[in-house]
């Protein structure tokens, strides 16, 4: 087993190859990957049926599936990448440009970051997916997966390589970290001077332990509390319509509703309708039907299960959804404040200045009006693509494109001035 | 003596006041703080006055100089202060525009960050000066200056809350910590969820300890080892200027030349004119003569003193220039790769294919052709102002002025939209 230092020093060695690569040589290079993908397709296929094999003891049904590759799903991952192809090359834009009286020109130019780092778990397809986004945005990427998809991945990573080979770039610019235990994620952490960007994509605790033990600078992704609020002015039929499409149409996604905030002079005409259609309405078409969580003003007025101490500060990901009655806007803001994890949070409303007093006060990556927060999401906003999604302040906020993968630097061009 | 966790969450409750606050009423608070530091100019003179007193044991009479106020130099503070009310208001800049196709409008929009922590040494004007940045930007900010200046800081603080009760605003938009041990530093680090930016100024031992130990997001600032490369087809008159003017027109600042590469097919001749400019006859003028510290290929040519292990890893801020003989210029750019922290790198040629192969190598935060690493400054560059200089690659990069002191987050307009 290759040491995850090693593979760390082989990327930052690489990385220079790449970082002042011509947009056309950056696309030889994934147009090359996208094929060895669809050549090395049966050795993917054969190695990704030995995990799911290997996994059908320990793994649900759920996870069973999001491990799975078939045939389509390889092609859609060189697809993926042909995508990527498209996508407007984010390095060297001149994102200020200063000539001076004394002719000194100063540009504030994008640049790569370097070596960025991803931790993920079990979908085999970030693999591909991270790759092409940090390759096109000029960088190095070393890569650590889940165990549970380490024949996935590797087979994976043998196929990137090999297109790097074709394209006349080394190998070593995407690595795929070998040790698959807890360990690795920390020496990852840990590695100051290897990587200028670490990634983690997936639960609580992995974003919990980067977040307090990295040495290196880490992005806190994904963990969506989400809020809608259902103001006083608010057009009822749009905000039932917003609440079902937020916490239903996908609840296992950090960008789904988790609590909702009704404002108390609409909440006995509201609630009984939102029962209605998340619960009874449901229940009569077969479907789910959605646990409401309520707080003592709204369990009043409909039925539903008391909500509990932690049911404002849990991600569900599931058909569950808190929900608590306000007395104004002001105290949903408090509440947003004081229970968000920053991600998306929106408000329901025909009031304008209720609407953008509530956009300027909530500190979110993305503030909505009268729309569904299932919208946070980089293809969604035209970016075009999505590293992950940031809830922190620092660097990128929401949806990271490619251009969330670059920094800048500033190149002066003189005749000899000095200062 | 307050607790700095209480000063912390005081200005965190504080900032919302401040976040979506109209740009005319940040410039009346900042307009009222000036005139308080003005008026209450007797009381800030007078608790400088017995901080200089105390010093006058410890500190030698750079230090001394550093924290003494002048009558000017609380002016130039109050100037200063005005001086930010004309830079443009960064909150609110719309830097990213999406119409979609079902109508929703995404807003990439620039909002400010919360609350901003600065951890700082001995000059008072910093006081003010940041102060004014995180305000204009729309933060609260804690202040927590050096033991040496603290009677001066809490004087001027005390003059920048009465400007802010003045204009209404909360006086805890602006902290002063009390504690002015080594363990406040340490809380402010710890201080998550109170404190959105972090920046340290002062010295490596400070900012190691932030890279190290913060669990808030922290700005890596100032440590300048900056390169000079004088290649083959330099202009030698050009380079002399240039390498005169970094080194020697102020020694003690982060910009300064610390480490000369000069290409060997140049060195015999460069080398003697070298010393003569910087030695020679800065002696002959009475001047400090700058202490070359040279490879063994470059003491084969002139005189002076053999550079040690450590000479090429060492911020001398001072009159002592390394000195080394590289055979090429990808030697110069592994060197500075592996021994510059990341400041400011010039690059002194007339062979322009040359000067763009080294701003594209080199992973610094500016990159210079034909001009003096002396201009990175957030002035100089054109931001009006300087928070200072982030060597780091996240968020910030080079001088950081209001536009650093902002985050964005989306603001996403619906009419009902559902995904």
């Amino acid at each position: 087993m290759k040491p995850t230092i090693d593979i760390l020093r082989d990327a930052r060695s690489a990385a220079p190859a790449l970082s002042a690569a011509a947009t056309a040589d950056k696309n030889r290079a994934l147009e090359a990957i996208a094929r060895r993908l669809l050549s090395e397709r049966e050795s993917i296929l054969a190695a990704n049926a030995a995990d799911v094999e290997a996994a059908r003891e320990t793994l649900g049904a759920v996870m069973i599936d999001r491990l799975s590759l078939t045939d389509d799903r390889v092609r859609a991952m060189a697809d993926g990448i042909r995508g990527v192809i498209k996508l407007p090359d984010p390095v060297g834009r001149v994102l200020r440009r200063e000539v001076r009286a004394d002719g000194l020109i100063i540009e504030k130019t994008s640049a790569p970051l370097g070596v960025i780092g991803i931790i993920y778990e079990s979908r085999p397809n970030v693999t591909s997916d991270a790759a092409a986004l940090a390759l096109k945005s000029g960088n190095a990427v070393v890569l650590r997966g889940g165990k549970e998809a380490y024949r996935s991945n590797a087979a994976i990573t043998s196929a990137i390589r090999m297109g790097l080979r074709d394209a006349g770039l080394p190998e070593t610019l995407v690595g795929l970290v070998e040790d698959t235990t807890r360990e690795s994620a920390g020496e990852m952490m840990r590695a100051a001077g290897l990587i200028d960007l670490l990634i983690p994509r997936g639960g609580a605790g992995l974003i919990r332990s980067c977040v307090e033990n990295a040495k290196v600078p880490c992005i806190q992704t994904g963990t969506g509390i989400c809020h809608i609020y259902a103001d006083k002015d608010a057009d009822a039929d749009k905000a039932l319509r917003i609440i079902d499409n937020a916490k239903t149409s996908r609840p296992s996604v950090c960008n789904a509703e988790e609590v909702l905030l009704v404002h108390k002079d609409i909440a006995a005409a509201f609630l009984p309708r939102l029962k209605e259609r998340l619960v009874d309405r449901r229940k009569e078409a077969g479907l789910t039907p959605v646990e409401l969580r309520l707080d003592p003003a709204a369990a009043a007025i409909i039925r539903g299960t008391p909500a509990g101490e932690k049911d404002f500060d849990t991600e569900f990901l599931d058909y569950i959804l808190a929900v608590r009655v306000v007395p104004d806007a002001e105290e949903a803001i408090r509440h947003i404040a004081l229970h968000s994890t920053g991600h998306s949070e929106a408000i329901v409303t025909e009031n304008a200045e209720t609407a953008e007093a509530f956009v300027r006060a909530v500190d979110s990556a993305a503030v909505y009006i009268n729309a569904s927060t299932r919208f946070t999401d980089g293809g969604e906003f035209g970016l075009g693509c999505e590293m992950g999604i940031s809830t922190q302040k620092l660097h990128a906020r929401g949806p990271m494109g490619l251009e969330e993968l670059n920094t800048y630097k500033y190149i002066v061009r003189g005749s000899g001035q000095i200062r």
